[in-house]
């Protein structure tokens, strides 16, 4: 976006809008399922331990969307934390990097439509097809992950100068990304629960690496 | 997120994302029951007085919404300002805290369902139903709070120096949190109304408690 | 929220993010009706010339929606900037004033709903029902706008020094507003055209009130 | 807004929040569609492999909803860009400037109704129709697009000093902007084909011109 002799104000100010307008999709994104979560219609009744059931089955039967919004703001959450490490050593973007970056949000905000998918054929014979859904779209969300870490760190132009040791360790978390999710893409075919079970624990994973980083603070 | 080595730059614009983001999920969440708010489909009539009349019965047999509306805003107003008087002490996050934060706006996005279901059941038979998951709720939020409470201050790593009168204020504010709305969870299976009155006291409780800092400024 | 002796820097950072929270808040409001937006379904046909005509009736017959959302769009484009005006002459908030601001918010995110029913029941025999909704709810905004400035140049502790002109300018702006939207509200019960012929000059005046003082910059 | 004597904190603050209330409306808007991206309900079948071929064929009928928002986004990506890009070297606002940036947000917001109408009658008959929406659509934006550009050039009042070469090439990126889609427009009655593939040429032209840019510096 700017020549290298820019003075230091306008830089930050370019990272500011750019994460600011992330955070607003992010924010979108994390809170989509949430519309789902609507008050049930039940028939009013007169005699109130029979209306009590009534209501309480409906709650009930909520289950699926209650475990999508969990599960899809649990791992929108993680991500949103790798962006935010991811931006904590960029320091300037530039044109290119605002596009891989919006690929990446563009991802982002489709998360909470196979995770719904998931929470509704996970328990039906349908199940590989949701899964294969939701394990391929982790797969491309890990491709854009390395994509924009990779523009980033291609030369120290865009980054916070003297964090070389945060900028290997994130290299090493991102390299093996994608191929862990083509591997759980592939598990799909032949088992659900294997491929959601290893999508589960790259998540897990992801969300730890920032644990180890202060270990070594 | 970063070393005790850090300069100061980095540590504030880390809190200013975390705020950022938050803002954003607490946008959504505090609006999200207006969308319940639609203009009704009348049947347009010919005569004036008739008209009028009908359209005013459909807007008045909007109130559960509108009640809904005041409420979560409200609720979820005073929510923020908890949050917001939390991070004028936090200078800096880590990994952890991150997600404990997490883990509230999570909380916070789901106040609106409850918020619809009590308008919706108060008034029935179904009550203590509605009232028991409007408290259980609450209590869920009331530990959340405390959790990231306790978690920034757990050392002064995350602290801006020279703030302990806030911070001993804030902590004998939330330390009874949990207890109040277990409480009224408990109240709820005897009387719907005790349950719900004592989670609005609670609220008022918790809006009030900035006035009696400010008092001392 | 603070303490007189409070360095600089956190009296900024606080009004950043009051500032904050209220731009996603007005973002939301101001975007809300373009959820009516959606493309039609209209039946395929075969013939170019005929599918070409559904298409363009049902598009037509949108219009409702679309000048709902216009005016919407405008009329809250017109508060936040007049939000805005306030914000540059306030340059720290306190316990109450978060609260007064929410109550603007609130009133604020209720727009798209009175303008929605005017849209749609304007040019029907229930016009006036809809004239006093519409009026009475600007009411309302002009209040809050009234009670946050007011509370906000109560004294000099939450301004920014040396800016008395501007803020003298503003409060006579804002003097008259609950009276003039007072007299839209009356005039609701006696022709709906002038009610919101009244409405509609307010929203031109307020958006006006910038430009005088950019001519005595 | 503001005297040209101001200090310069209050003009950094004047335009950091139109921007982030800018990116709050451009985040709402470039997610609008991934509303319509939800989870079919398919008969859950007990046969695996008919309900796997049933959920697959669902997902298949889906593709006019994911063009649309895939479409949807990439366009508003390149607009928020150049939103971004006309910002970099606008350090203040005035009164009239935050008007016709909500312009350009009000027409920015619409984008995904002519997207998602493309989507769904770009192979009808009723092609044309929705192809003169589009590109007439596109026509407004370049139009609003040229009078923020033309309005915040006027003067170097409301410009950062010292960057006037990159205000002369965007200057002469925008001066043919809508003569483009006029001719797009003009188009759609001949070919919904030519005019949506001109319009995204013009896309992909405008996408491109940040890099030129940075070639040079």
């Amino acid at each position: 976006m700017s020549d290298s002799d820019e003075p230091v104000r306008a830089e930050e100010k370019t990272t500011g809008r750019v994460e600011a307008f992330s955070d607003g999709v992010f924010a979108i994104a994390i809170t989509l399922l949430i519309l789902d979560l609507r008050a049930p219609i039940a028939p009013p009744g007169t005699v109130p331990g029979a209306a009590q059931q009534i209501l309480l089955h409906q709650l009930a039967a909520m289950w699926p969307n209650v475990v999508a919004y969990l599960m899809s703001f649990a791992v929108i959450l993680v991500m949103w934390v790798n962006h935010h490490r991811i931006f904590t050593v960029v320091r300037r973007t530039d044109h290119a990097f605002l596009f891989w970056n919006g690929l990446l949000l563009m991802l982002v905000c489709i998360v909470p439509f196979p995770t719904e998918l998931l929470a509704k054929y996970f328990l039906t014979p349908a199940a590989k097809v949701a899964a294969a859904v939701y394990a391929g779209h982790g797969l491309l969300i890990a491709i854009a992950f390395t994509i924009v870490w990779r523009y980033a760190t291609r030369s120290d132009r865009l980054l916070v100068p003297g964090r070389k040791a945060e900028v290997t360790k994130l290299t090493e978390q991102y390299r093996f990304g994608p191929l862990m999710y083509l591997v759980a893409f592939a598990l799909a075919f032949v088992s659900a629960w294997a491929s959601i079970g290893l999508c589960l624990l790259f998540a897990i994973f992801f969300s730890l690496q920032g644990f180890t980083q202060r270990g070594q603070g």
